[in-house]
């Protein structure tokens, strides 16, 4: 198959970014949002094409990049693509709704990849996001040209709603090490350690994750908190977290706690909160900021 | 002060490959071992000094490395080192017993700090560990050449017992990213992801960790778990984390189940198992093996 | 309505007993059961009626009592009850297993109760259980007089779905208070505290609860551990109880960890063994006997 | 040996009424409080003599009920005993400071009891307290005449500490059955179904406890919150039970996430809250009023 045309729908954060990249790649880049005149501002900074919905849906690769699998399930049912196409959703979605999504299009003959991304605002910036993608490994490579122009690394991970898998896992361990890192830190600086001597340390030693490296020196020590990610979105994956391992029926204690823990701490923060302002819930608890 | 002569009380994994660095910076370099063969045969190899208890506490600069506090409270109970000495404690050792013996040596003249190290053997063997160090800073700033020709980073987090509780924090840390990510990779496993790809993915985006990047594939995937570092040393550090934070009145419900977890699973293994085995636990329950 | 015919459907522990009541109010008491043999000797036993399955659903009011929601679902898919009848299931299901039933079969005319009950197999000998029942308060009503025979207390909680939930909450609740009861006794033996005398405390005290009244005296201390009701069966319904959570997007840390333990408790535990030998699981971390 | 005089040291809600039944059994009751009027005030209202420290010390028995164990360690040190006496130290206090107090006082032939109670302000007002023992069962035997006036059930459990520890875990069970019940009755709510009839339900079933029976109904859904025992004293049990459990090196998941949570609960509430309600801080996260 030669990709002579390609949409992506839903240009938040990343999908604005991610889209940009597709005129290198591609003569025919259709794309569409909600609030129409931001595909229009896209379009005259990028060099795409401001589209309907309806036109969206009828190119070769179509993307999707929406809050959650509710939205691209809705967009779906009202626009069905057309025959021999493939849907790549980059939504960190369900599983669930992968494997349905899957099943439903397969009977029109369109192919669908759930192919969350990660490496936020920054790597969809660059065109270095790592995509995680379950599904048809053969429907991957002939979309694999279209996905190039943003990603870093392209894995298969398995079936359909693999990646969806993944990334929620992902994004569960990221709560988890940035939570227990929190409260790690605040015992520490409760018996008066210099905080960011402990961060050295444990940052040249095995207690280090992407949450030490990243998180606490720029968003929660800094009391930066930069809305890139948000926290009722992390809440939303780690629930898709912790629903993975029930329908498996496994024990996993740490994470059932730890979405616990964010679930509290997003429904008691502003709406607008970066994922990383989960520890302010903690710090409510000890009186102790972090910084 | 210069320093005329150091001495290494504790030739185990660690300590061995510590000494071993000592003769490039000085002359008279002492080491003791309880195993007093291991003594001798450090001398043979490195150049060192097997002398009796009694001379090694006789030197400016003492380095213990020993399994816990306990054995360096007793050690030094029973030799007193000599007036203006420093003793290096690099032990994983307890906040508590550090500003005992801080206060109890400081009465005698000498110095003591606590300054676990992290790095693994691996680290110690190339002198690149890092050595988080708590007590007075101007004993640190004498002590520094004695502990330069072993150490990558060396770091000084605050007062007395401070090094030891962000070695126990830095460890706690380790426990939890590694028993969540075996958690969440069972739960992936569990659905027919690839873990392989899994991994992949998490290690280029946000839920990685030092668990992630070397524990998982490098102990647990290839089911090799060798012994470098003890389980029942992991579960003794997590203790100490925990009480660090009861001492404080802080709530840490994550860091408090983990520990229980790690305590639960120390003593249902087997003596010699490596921390990473830890998860065998996890996988007795779920029946999932991590590979 | 007046109610010419009863059946009951699921003669096991609960269900044999259940059904030997009703004999004393109805003339027509029909019984089935998958071994048909326990149905005939029911039968003789009480002056019940043995019947083919498609006999006992052509009864005013139809009884089920099985292992999950999913023998229900394939019972009732395979054979439809009567217009007007109303089928009580007093099977511990699934909430959303019962909200299907009920729209299912309300299609038919068919009303569905889920009627959960509690007591064990000595409530259910005496009549004296706690029926909790969901559904429409007007078929309730109707079907009260099946159900009193063997209740002590019927209680209408809500809307279809509501019974389960109560019960699924209630084991779940169970399962907390004999876990942490197993964990503070535990640590009362460790410190050589009297376990005879402590319960005796604790049970004239505000920690009091059933499983510390009951479970631990009459199951746990004196190690007879009787297989009354199932482990795995407790870890089912406490994994229904965090369906809840997680389907209202609650935070709940304490009881989705107990859930993790029971889980790993029943998967680590023989087929047969009572819900109180989940506490084994704790005995073999502590290697102490809760005795 | 014949008592002929006793002392009742601390005259808070629990002591004022615990004291009041003393006069029934001996001429000589003395009292004395930190605020001397409320002394006076019980002198002239029971009949008992409010006295100088020095001789409320010198009595044959003297009881002291305070709110932690250091300040019984203040006043003891000041003002030590007669020989020959038994201090009974009704607080809730820390095992590990009975222990030396016990041994403290034997040096000086001054028996230590830890003889918590349970029971609350009534059973305080009615003399049907639950006291829990710990330490020398032969003195036990000699204070037990005065300790009954109060008490309904006094029970040995052990050696010195015993009794702190019987009580501690008895109140972290309330804690945590307390909470865990918290949690479900949200989920149940968060479901539509009637809570009070969920209630009705459970207390009849095999998931209730004290907290379902009492705690609940009585001061949680008619949001009275009475203080009569304070959520901060709950969270110091609740620590000193974690206490027992990290002196021991027990895993016990389940009571460490709780004591953290009620470690928060109180650290966020108002100082005069009731220990029933740390179950605000989860209507805080889940918005849902448990009513």
């Amino acid at each position: 198959m030669t990709i002579s045309s390609v949409a992506f729908i839903g240009l938040g954060a990343m999908g604005w970014r991610m889209a940009a990249h597709l005129p290198k790649a591609f003569a025919d880049v259709r794309v569409w949002n909600r609030t129409f005149s931001k595909a229009q501002q896209h379009a005259a900074e990028f060099g795409t094409r401001a589209v309907d919905i309806k036109e969206a849906v009828q190119a070769d690769i179509i993307f999707s990049c929406l809050p959650t699998s509710s939205e691209v399930e809705t967009l779906i049912a009202e626009h069905l693509p057309k025959a021999g196409s493939i849907w790549v959703d980059c939504t960190s979605g369900e599983p669930t709704s992968a494997q349905y999504l899957n099943v439903h299009l397969q009977a029109r003959d369109v192919a669908f990849l759930d192919a969350p991304v990660s490496g936020q605002t920054i790597g969809a910036e660059k065109g270095t996001l790592t995509v995680m993608v379950g599904g048809d490994a053969e429907a991957l490579q002939r979309a694999r040209p279209a996905i190039e122009p943003f990603a870093g690394l392209i894995q298969h991970v398995g079936d359909s709603g693999s990646g969806f898998a993944v990334k929620a896992v992902n994004n569960m361990l990221l709560a988890v090490n940035l939570w227990a890192a929190a409260e790690g830190f605040s015992a520490l600086k409760a018996h008066g350690v210099d905080v960011q001597g402990a961060l050295a340390c444990i940052n040249a030693s095995s207690g280090k994750s992407n949450a030490t490296e990243t998180v606490l020196p720029q968003r929660v020590f800094n009391r930066s908190f930069p809305n890139t990610f948000a926290l009722n979105l992390l809440a939303k994956d780690a629930g898709i977290a912790l629903d993975l391992v029930q329908r498996a029926k496994l024990p996993a204690p740490v994470l059932a706690l730890t979405q616990s823990l964010i679930r509290a701490a997003s429904d008691t923060s502003a709406n607008d909160s970066d994922f990383s302002a989960a520890v302010k819930m903690l710090e409510r608890w000890t009186n102790i900021e972090l910084s």
